[in-house]
């Protein structure tokens, strides 16, 4: 079942609407294998987009929402798509895509208003199709391309395959991160692998979906209290967001039993702040890539306690599921001794065909021995539990000293002003880099620099400890939800050049 | 971990032993994709033939230990196989063979004793090799042929992919019926692909593998007991020689958590007392068929209890998996409503590729619009459960009223005198068929017919009632562990026609 707003459909009638969808596809001449692409806020129709392209034999490819109309005609273009679905957030976008994307044949209006001139309307396109049956591609066909942009240069075009998506899912299912009959409320990207794949999970698993356009911290705890949401999927931000609000306590959220996050790594005191607020909900933290539909590692909720955090477990992202296998690799690509630090190599029917018409980056990540190489450094302890070291950019080198952000953040985070916190190095004539933290406070708290700083000393070592600190309103998101630390060092770094990352 | 008998065996050698046993066979000149049997009973090295074959990118053929030598050389002509590896049970079995045979270039002893003359030994073999990188078929790779007798014609060999078996066994882990770190007892004859699935899903799942050679009540109980077995995969026959065993109390069986049976329908009666004797164990129930590798229903603990039998519900098979889908179909291939006997159509991942060399008898099941007859009658309720009605063989017709003998079979063996029973209809004047019980009391009772009859009398319709119960210490089993009916009914209908079945 879906609800979106006041809308509630059925299974019965979803199945029917997608069947019809599909058969319009089909109709409109969209043929094995083409793709279809979507630019638009997360709907129940998104969710009917995702089942009927497939259904009509052809491939997905969700546009990311963040992106510029440049970056999305690139994508469109580089996979050739062929049909573009747009809700009213980008109907304006839509129409210069379709100018500028000499693939596209049509575009398909999912909006509520007027349909816009040289649109066709999805309501009338369902309701003039014949349905037809489902193409059952089978798993080792090509469910959609998926673009990641990465920090620098094109974006990629990520083929991933029905039977990657599959093993992806059941993963979490095995996890127990999505319970049989489960009420999943939506509120990530739906053009996420993640969100997609914790999706899908739930139709396996019998879910009543319940879908927010996009994340509101208020509208979000709205929906849990008045659908007794039981499981969701957030970001680490969206997380801190929920339980810093101010009125957290006033709404009854006491449906919620499992929270899955990933994407970026999370704050220690995020995470027993959130157990404080949720008591006996179940955290799942997962890590992956969407070149692996894409979950590599869950830590699951026996590993989220005040326990596991003294212990260091919370600063893990898991193990490695039962899907795939994992190993920390040196240059090149022999095994290091368990504690080194290395590159995450994986392997498993989740890992994607390659990048879309890409040979060259994608033997640079794929190397013929089977196994993906994954960009992200890491260590992994005699227990099997990986431990990302890095994400390089994200060292700070001050006095000869490497200091991780990750670990000066948790520090600053765990004081009860603050409600979020990004650590970065910035240029320092006597150290090289220099520790500096940006942090929003808690409405109605007035932390000074120095209270931050002398908090951080009883907890870290000096000179890991922020030398300024500086408050503001907000932190620049990405499309995932992870802070920008490139926006954040960047007037810092004008004219400079840093000798890491 | 394997254990068998008092050999223990870590991962970590048992991954070695495999990679050097695949790297004996292509040393061997096993080629891709060629078939290597097996005929043997349960022990670790049957787990590593299991893991092997695979890994040296050739094909398993486990042969059924239940079958005479004309029928495995039938089979093993058949699929025109390389290799085959034998125990001590099997040796002569494994001369004949090897003559018999054309196909077949080298036997590979796996016992104890001396090497017969003209096989190879299977540790000589293992210490000699040069070990091997997996050959990763991939998914849709054919994992092995899997002969099925049936009951009439000749074998026909299931061909099933990786991917069957991996989203076969994902749906028994999902379900909860392999637990993760669980010490697996396996007393199920490996050559099932029952015991296979359940196998396999107990390796993703970190388990220790207990292994006997067969089943013996005594023998399971004292392996349960000695390494604190927590799961295991029983026919229902096996269930009830373990369960009215008259020392079943005295051996400590509380580590038992999880009972998996299927294979044949068990008796109400037998559940509660398996309840009543293992209280809070969770019960499955599985049904499927080889050409479904194997699991399409499962029925589970939540439907196994006083509650549920007064339900109905331990009647049913349980509900499809969430790897399938399911319809109850008439002649014509349409679903029939809710309620109304058809034939069980399934469809999904786990579904063979076809009978070995077979494309009429394939044909005849996979009848190309994706769903695959399972040759099962059934009803489903509005609540998804599936009601095996028949096996058509086993209704009685009997004054023209239909009489299912499971019905008759739960009234009888309710009463606490009996450990086994079997009804089946014998030519009969007055009636056509009657309804005859063939019955196994337990150690020191001494039912008379009289009394069992009257106790069906006050549960179950006048005409139900077996008119006669023959006493007997056995009953004839198949290697699945099933009542052999047609032993039973032979006497009786010997020059006579039954008009069902």
């Amino acid at each position: 079942m879906t609800i979106c707003g006041e809308r509630t459909q059925s299974v019965r009638q979803f199945v029917d609407r997608v069947a019809r969808l599909a058969g319009a596809l089909r109709q409109l001449g969209i043929e094995s294998n083409e793709r279809v692409a979507i630019l638009a806020h997360n709907s129940d129709r998104y969710i009917e987009y995702l089942f009927a392209v497939p259904w009509a034999d052809a491939m997905l490819n969700p546009c990311n929402t963040r992106w510029s109309m440049r970056e999305n005609a690139y994508a469109l273009d580089d996979s050739q798509t062929a049909a573009l679905f747009v809700d009213d957030a980008f109907v304006a976008m839509g129409m210069e895509l379709s100018r500028e994307v000499k693939s596209l044949r049509h575009v398909v209006y999912t909006g509520e208003g007027e349909t816009p001139p040289g649109m066709m309307n999805y309501e009338a396109l369902i309701a003039n199709a014949t349905p037809i049956d489902d193409a059952r591609r089978g798993s080792a066909a090509v469910l959609g391309i998926f673009y990641t942009g990465g920090t620098t240069g094109f974006p990629k075009g990520v083929a991933l395959s029905h039977e990657a998506f599959w093993s992806s899912q059941m993963t979490l299912v095995v996890a127990g991160a999505v319970p049989v009959g489960t009420t999943l409320l939506r509120v990530a990207p739906m053009f996420h692998v993640a969100d997609m794949a914790v999706g899908y999970a739930a139709v396996l698993q019998n879910a009543t979906h319940v879908v927010l356009s996009a994340f509101q911290p208020q509208q979000v705890m709205t929906a849990i209290a008045r659908h007794r949401v039981d499981t969701t999927l957030l970001v680490p931000t969206m997380i801190q967001m929920l339980v810093y609000h101010p009125a957290a306590r006033t709404y009854d959220l006491s449906s919620l039993k499992t929270l899955i996050y990933g994407a970026s790594p999370i704050q220690e005191q995020v995470v027993l702040d959130t157990l404080a607020l949720l008591p006996g909900v179940r955290m799942f933290q997962a890590y992956g890539q969407t070149e692996m539909a894409p979950v590599v590692c869950l830590l699951g909720p026996e590993h989220h306690s005040v326990e596991a955090a003294a212990l260091g477990l919370l600063r893990s992202c898991g193990r490695p599921t039962l899907a795939v296998e994992v190993r920390i690799v040196d240059g090149e690509g022999r095994e290091v001794p368990r504690g080194c630090v290395g590159e995450i190599a994986v392997r498993g029917p989740n890992m994607m065909h390659g990048y879309w018409e890409k040979p060259e980056e994608t033997a640079a990540v794929l190397r013929g021995d089977g196994w993906l190489l994954t960009g992200d450094g890491a260590t992994m302890d005699d227990n099997g539990f990986l431990y990302i070291v890095d994400r390089v950019k994200d060292m700070i080198v001050t006095g000869g000293e490497n200091v991780f952000s990750a670990e000066v953040e948790n520090a600053v985070a765990s004081h009860p002003d603050v409600a979020m916190c990004a650590v970065i190095g910035i240029p320092s004539e006597q150290w090289g880099e220099e520790v500096h933290a940006v942090v929003v406070v808690k409405p109605g708290c007035q932390p000074t620099e120095a209270m931050l700083i002398a908090h951080c000393k009883q907890r870290i070592a000096g000179y890991k400890c922020p030398k300024r600190i500086e408050f503001r309103d907000t932190l620049p998101l990405s499309g995932a939800g992870k802070v920008i630390k490139t926006e954040l060092r960047k007037p810092f770094w004008m004219g400079k050049v840093r000798r890491v990352g």
